[in-house]
């Protein structure tokens, strides 16, 4: 499997027609950094966000059945259910701020039949236990990607620009809590967290399992990236990881969400460094292991709501600040065009 | 002048349906928090936000011709043009996020003429230099205080359930300044920043300004609110003062800008403590007084993207996630409407 992603490079005159914009220079903070990002993502003094997506990716976790969640696996599949019938979290934020929503089953242990809706893609009927062996065969993995990687090509081909990315599978924290911890070196335990609402009790199973896991696995500390992504992955989280990679080879803007997609991202990371140039970081999740995803990524996410619902939630609440980056940049006038006195 | 605002009450059933809904209980965060607030202003289990409006309110200052601002005054009718034509930073960001914006002349050292779309609420060309005498009269505060008031009685009989703040005003960081300093008893050098953007020298001699205008003042360390906001206060600052006293007394809901539209409203705060009830703290500026604001009215804003423009742009960037906060206490399935399992 081959990306080409390219680091962005900087459009002649962008910075200056974001200083020229009427408001002290610099004064829209973050926003300022946001619309040059975008500009370098299009190379376009007048970047356009047309036709936005969210797709969000659901797969279950042979692991769940081990304890790793607070909620029963068939809770995947109901929540399946809720976005098909337009219920849940993601369903609302994104209708309220236009962006057009897509289920991926990715792995969900569900027959849905043929859906309106709902994109089959399954790779299986969940993952197998990492607690046991790897949660995925190296075929299955690349077949994941190639899929993630297909859905965004058809995607691209009509039109869209930017991609958020949400999902959904019960035990799935538990899944990125693993591959953050091999893929940036934090501890263990420092990537472990009550996901959707551990106690305490709960917390300390969780972390005695995910131990468990990674002896069971003995990966090399150097261990690629596809490595550590079969043997702890879910198929929604490696089919991310492919989407992720041909939507910045496509160009697009990418919507990061929190610690699930991020974990998607830190794979993609390892085989396109300069994918990050193409992410925007959507809000700082109140799951612990975010932090140590976004400091091994360098970055600075909008939002800090303490938001831990997953979904997509938090690229959907973030959007309208990505919006109103690029709606400054292309709609605000400049001090000579509105004939306001610049700073003395 | 006497506003009657009450503290909200809990809403019987509230946090049940919160709880209720399809996520795990609290993973939404702040935006739990802010659904509970919305939910106890309007004392209902299905909230509505509709009409919200947004206002700026501008005006000139005395004390800005003696150089407290990295700007010319001729600025703020400038910018107020540029409002009245769509091009400045607020009509990008309130027209994407569908506020209606509403430009008020508090006291601008401008003769607009009659305008389309400008509100013409002016007590005077600007204040006078708090560097010399009071920036108001008594008389000249409470006619602000109450055309302001007006302002937001009209909207509200209109149907209006939501105002946003926001200002214009060269040289009004200076004066907002003044009054987080006589109203928090925060020393004054915590109080005072770069404003639109002062070097290092110019900073140092905004200081010495405000030092030197509260030692003419003389003001008493218990000196009530009113003479504080009459001594150093904008027009703008005091209109707004006195429509938020409204908008809360009508059981509005209020989105607090930053460092400028919170001076105004720590007056407010003061002659009714309780109308932070009514208040979303809609972002965190990068003005170093505002953090003093904060602590004060113990607040806590949204969104921290470091702006420090003003013009009400923080409350126009956040408010899709008031939106948001609402739409999910009205629209998001329950777990017994789902047929979702709920925690194990």
């Amino acid at each position: 499997m081959h990306f080409s992603i390219a680091p962005t490079a900087a459009v002649p005159g962008l910075l200056a027609r974001i200083d020229g914009k009427t408001k002290p220079p610099g004064s829209l903070g973050q926003l300022e950094r946001l619309a040059l990002q975008i500009g370098q993502v299009q190379q376009s003094l007048t970047p356009s966000l047309d036709h936005p997506r969210l797709l969000v990716f659901a797969g279950d976790h042979g692991a769940a059945r081990a304890g790793v969640s607070a909620y029963p696996q068939e809770v995947t599949w109901q929540m399946v259910e809720n976005f098909l019938s337009g219920g849940a979290a993601i369903n609302v934020f994104a209708r309220l701020n236009g962006l057009e929503l897509q289920v991926i089953d990715a792995g969900v242990a569900h027959d849905f039949g043929a859906r309106r809706g709902l994109i089959d893609a399954k790779i299986a009927f969940g993952t197998r236990s990492y607690l046991e062996q790897a949660a995925m065969s190296s075929a299955e993995r690349d077949t994941a990607l190639v899929r993630g990687a297909a859905i965004v090509h058809t995607l691209a081909d009509q039109g869209c620009r930017v991609i958020g990315f949400g999902e959904m599978g019960i035990g799935n924290t538990a899944a990125a809590s693993l591959l953050t911890h091999h893929l940036t070196g934090t501890r263990l335990a420092d990537c472990v967290g009550p996901g959707t609402g551990l106690d305490d009790a709960g917390l300390a199973r969780k972390q005695a399992l995910l131990a468990q896991a990674t002896q069971r696995a003995a990966l090399s500390p150097d261990a690629d990236a596809l490595s550590v992504l079969a043997e702890f992955g879910g198929f929604e989280i490696a089919m991310m990881s492919g989407a992720m990679l041909a939507a910045a080879e496509r160009g697009l803007l990418l919507l990061i969400d929190g610690f699930i997609v991020t974990s998607a991202l830190l794979v993609a990371a390892r085989l396109a460094p300069a994918i990050c140039d193409y992410c925007v970081f959507c809000h700082r999740s109140a799951e612990p292991g975010h932090q140590a995803q976004l400091r091994a990524l360098h970055a600075e996410p909008l939002l800090d709501l303490g938001l831990r619902l997953g979904e997509g939630t938090g690229a959907a609440l973030a959007w309208p600040l990505v919006r109103a980056a690029a709606a400054f940049l292309n709609e605000m006038a400049s001090f000579a065009s509105a004939g306001v006195s610049s700073q003395s």
